[in-house]
């Protein structure tokens, strides 16, 4: 076993930062990279690297401004109704527009207004009823741009329109910033590429694949180099090799303090090693350095939420700097906290969260703060930054979101929150192409009735029996929503039932065998329909939770369930067919039950609402429904109860 | 002559919509486009064509979440400061995050928090003062992703992070939506392409660059082909051969009623012309029409700002359609008009606006209506649609913007009016470095106090000589911005003279010259500072403005009125030196002036004007000064008077 050394030692964001400009000017690195001439039709979002100044005038000669005939103003003096003028031969030009101008002629008549007239002894004239002002229906040399006049500015990211008015003034190509490029090197033994099944213990390598595509996002090119083997002389040939032909290069994991992590030591032996360890969360494993002739490097952690991170916080801005970009324009909203939230008191933490306007209120909805949770990215609207010295936020306190999206889309968002199930996705993708977006969070029947009674979300999907009644939701809607308004809108029934290994190997058949001491059970947690449906169905049975193995672990999905069942951590969980059936395992099935959606009125009569009315009584969503295992259709669309 | 024929006829927007969908729908090609594999690597901003589900599990085994070593929580149990436990050989097992949990093993303990102790009788060992939970710091197996989830929602613009769940999720590619091939098929005989220098009634061909530009994107895949002459059977070719090879067909002008406009004719022999003319300014000579085996095409007409709109208008949602993409997330503002702006009853009018925020009004000021105009769309902050039906709108009308850029730049946008002066574009260009946008309107000096009273802008360039006191500014100052308080800042001093042509050929010397029969002056509004000094001049002169040809004619800018010289529409103008020296025109000198800012108390002090404020008092500014023909610094920065 070799022994460890811990020097990892984090230091404020703000300290990193300036170490690493200080140490970049020194190397003459912080300067605006170099322009190079690139042709009009390949500089889309490229950056001017200077003004543009108008070589020509456009346009650069009076042009008629309307198809019709060019002539002499004066010609037309004191035409009207009773009194028209004629004009035939040399004293008029048929003109389109965009023609020259004749020289002698001060003016254009457009074809609309003349009547033309056949004279067998001449060639065709034209009728005027009303006199021609100078200069009508002409656009005058350099009506758009004067030759020499600033088009654009330097520094402006180049747009289809911007291309045309360069071309305009007289350019067939522009000065751009040069495309920094970058080196991303991943390193790791455990790592293989993207489409391999990997074994346990290796890892699937994307953060090259997401810090790529970032990069190219924020124009730089960005070269992904092969996969490199945890051994210092292979990654410091590696970086070394990259330093020579790279303006940055990105070295991925091995940034940390464990026995593989090699980044820190590979930097100071190529050159100075800034800052190890910045005090963010996810992410502080960070390295910032110079190896080389003065090529910054960034050592980036290697779970992918603080990579992706990484490149936001750290990468982005210096590619802007050198790019001569300045504010990245970012869209910040304000919205309120969901949940309470607890913060790192000596770190700057980066909060995912799900944005949505509920009423007049928009929130926020903290999700997963795992850093190897990619989906959490995936799923973010936007990133609330917690900063260093405060210990965390209440519920309800107003925040400032960083967003990933326009708040027009914010506005067009519809938080589901409470019970998963496998339709909300079906819904969602009709929710899709009538350009609406549906975010759901996944809390359980009960905190979701809780959460709209917080005014957190539109809809929440329940499924809640109620032991003593045996109704579904309705008790439960009475009690933890009495002031709010609701409509019980319905969906589906699906069966519940036991989820156990392929094969049932341990010929499970009812609930009464999870008191068998060989049979390991995974529980779901408390609140979750599922959860209230089988301590019913125990007591029922009269069955003790401490005399079932198990029953203290606890999943919050149904597909976290068979992934526990799948992984062989547990013989059996209560769920869902479809959550089997996806999963390769087999099913006991139990009992039917009601899946309805609890929506306060307030929010079902909205038209941001109107594509979900529309999508549950479609027969695209029927006929997607039935196909489900363990489905059916339960008066989808009908409001089953309106309470409150 | 030819005898011109008018057979445009203009059909409501909506109408016209609704005949091209009609008849994409009939000819099968209102469907999504068909669906592709695609790298991840090369699959960023591709559209998904179906949903994406994972593969596997993410992790898909259990994992060590920190560096240190692997035990069972078992082992620890009872651990505490004054009773630690020591775990040896096999009950340990190093690891670092990521690694695959031992099978014996159910937690982690994280290394900063463990004591590593040295036996000479055993190997190395862990000291622990406090129980560790099961499965602390480990991630579960699906933590990230549960195989069979669905990961991202088919018609999704795929993101960095995206591809990254993507390939975490087993995959390696993706199905996205084919980019749609278009053709853009520029014709005219009068077209050359960027870079030749154009003679009389020749036209630098760049719509089909700006087309281009607009669809990749939007995500399609445009092909830019050769210019074709205005030949009906040449052009008829081009298309027929484009029907064969491609999902869409934009040919560019021709498509108005002139002499050479075949695009109709072209259209209907070769397939169905659904509509020719919109009503729609700018942009109403459009073509729609389906060709060959269902193909649609687009006739875009032929000015610039017409055809980009028309291209936003029309090609934009058609690709996104086929992309499967909904709404375009476009964003939206409310503001007030500066002016008064008239509209066609019968037309959609598209208004260019530039927009700033001016105290806490949002405000939007019309810009060029010209068509020909393609500055117009590039200065643009916005269009305001002024739909038919509607006359126009009065000053101080609210209307809805729909923005170019984003909220936060126009946020950070200082709005200009006044009196122009080339030192406006070097400041901007210092503003855009600190990350803040100079947009100026040009309306004269009188216009632009007239503008600040109005509260329409931040600052306004002045150079107003009272000929009374012989005093600049103030007395205007006083006069028409008695209520709202402001400072005069210093900028520069410049020479104003006579603009003539290359050599003075007129050997025109003083004023009195231009009493002469055989020199045509150009003036400058009224309004304007250097319309306001000439009369001052000519009036001390005695010279009367009637025994001057050319008085009446106006232009609004300094260059505007050398490129009236330039181009021998008149033999002097008054105006500065920088003008005649950018057009290569000669200069009299006559007298030198003051060029102040003047800015409003309340936006003077402001964050926003903090940029202008450090850029007028930097060396880099100052020097760039001394260099332009003409100028003298006058105290730039310094606030000369505060009045009101």
């Amino acid at each position: 076993m070799a022994t460890r050394t811990v020097y990892l030692k984090d230091v404020p964001f703000d300290e990193a930062w300036e170490r690493f400009r200080a140490a970049l000017k020194r190397a003459n690195r912080w300067d605006l990279i170099e322009g190079e001439s690139v042709a009009l039709g390949e500089a889309l979002g490229r950056v001017t690297a200077e003004p543009v100044w108008a070589k020509i005038s456009s346009p650069h000669y009076h042009a008629a401004a309307m198809d019709g005939y060019a002539l002499r103003a004066s010609d037309t003096n004191g035409a009207n109704d009773r009194a028209p003028v004629q004009l035939m031969d040399e004293r008029i030009e048929p003109v389109d527009t965009g023609d020259a101008l004749p020289d002698w002629a001060d003016a254009v008549v457009p074809i609309e207004v003349v009547e033309v007239v056949e004279d067998l002894d001449k060639s065709p004239g034209i009728l005027l009823r009303a006199a021609v002002h100078p200069w009508s229906n002409v656009r005058p040399m350099g009506e758009d741009m004067v030759a020499t006049e600033m088009i654009l500015p330097a520094g402006h990211q180049l747009r289809p329109v911007d291309l045309g008015a360069a071309a305009g003034s007289g350019h067939e190509s522009l000065v751009v910033r040069k495309k920094p490029r970058v080196a991303v090197i991943p390193t790791g033994s455990e790592l293989v590429p993207p489409g391999t099944l990997p074994r346990p213990g290796e890892i699937i390598e994307y953060n090259s694949l997401v810090l790529a595509a970032q990069l190219e996002d924020w124009g730089a090119a960005p070269s992904r180099l092969p996969i490199v083997r945890d051994d210092p002389d292979a990654i410091q040939s590696a970086v070394d090799e990259a330093a020579r032909r790279f303006d940055l290069i990105l070295l991925n994991a091995g940034s940390s303090a464990g026995s593989e992590d090699h980044s820190a030591e590979v930097v100071s032996s190529l050159g100075e090693l800034l800052v190890h360890g910045v005090a963010i969360r996810p992410g502080h494993p960070v390295i910032l350095g110079i190896v080389g002739d003065g090529v910054p490097i960034v050592g980036v952690p290697g779970y992918p939420v603080s990579a992706a991170l990484t490149g936001e916080i750290f990468v982005q801005p210096l590619i802007r700097r050198w790019l001569g970009l300045t504010e990245s324009g970012e869209r910040q909203i304000e919205a309120v906290l969901t949940r309470k939230v607890h913060s790192s008191l000596g770190d700057d933490e980066y909060l995912r969260v799900s944005v949505g306007k509920v009423g007049e209120r928009t929130v926020a909805a903290p999700l997963s703060r795992g850093a190897g949770v990619i989906t959490s990215l995936v799923r973010a609207d936007g990133i609330v930054r917690i900063p260093a010295g405060i210990q965390g936020h209440a519920a309800g306190t107003p925040v400032l979101v960083h967003l990933y999206r326009t708040p027009e889309e914010i506005e067009r968002t519809i938080l589901a929150i409470g019970s998963h199930d496998l339709t909300l996705d079906l819904i969602a993708q009709h929710l899709a192409l009538r350009g609406t977006r549906l975010s759901s969070a996944s809390v359980g029947s009960l905190g979701g009735l809780v959460a709209l009674g917080r005014r957190e979300a539109h809809i929440a999907g329940s499924h809640l029996l109620d032991p003593e009644t045996g109704e579904y939701n309705l008790p439960y809607i009475r009690k933890h929503l009495a002031t709010t308004p609701v409509m019980v809108v319905g969906l589906v029934r699906r069966w519940q039932g036991l989820i156990v290994s392929p094969g049932n190997p341990k010929g499970i058949q009812e609930l009464a065998d999870l008191a068998r001491d060989d049979v390991v059970y995974v529980n779901r947690q408390r609140g979750a329909g599922t959860r209230v449906l089988f301590d019913f169905q125990i007591s029922q049975l009269g069955l003790d939770p401490d005399a079932i193995q198990g029953y203290g672990r606890e999943e919050f999905t149904h597909l976290a369930v068979a992934a526990a069942i799948a992984a062989g951590r547990a013989d059996c969980g209560m769920g869902i067919q479809a959550a089997a059936v996806a999963l390769g395992l087999d099913f006991v099935p139990l009992v039917s039950e009601r899946y309805d959606l609890v929506i306060p009125k307030e929010h079902y009569e909205s038209e941001l609402l109107a594509p979900l009315r529309e999508t549950l009584v479609s027969e695209a969503f029927a006929s997607e429904v039935s196909e489900l295992a363990g489905y059916d259709l339960e008066r989808p669309g009908e409001v089953l109860a309106e309470l409150g």
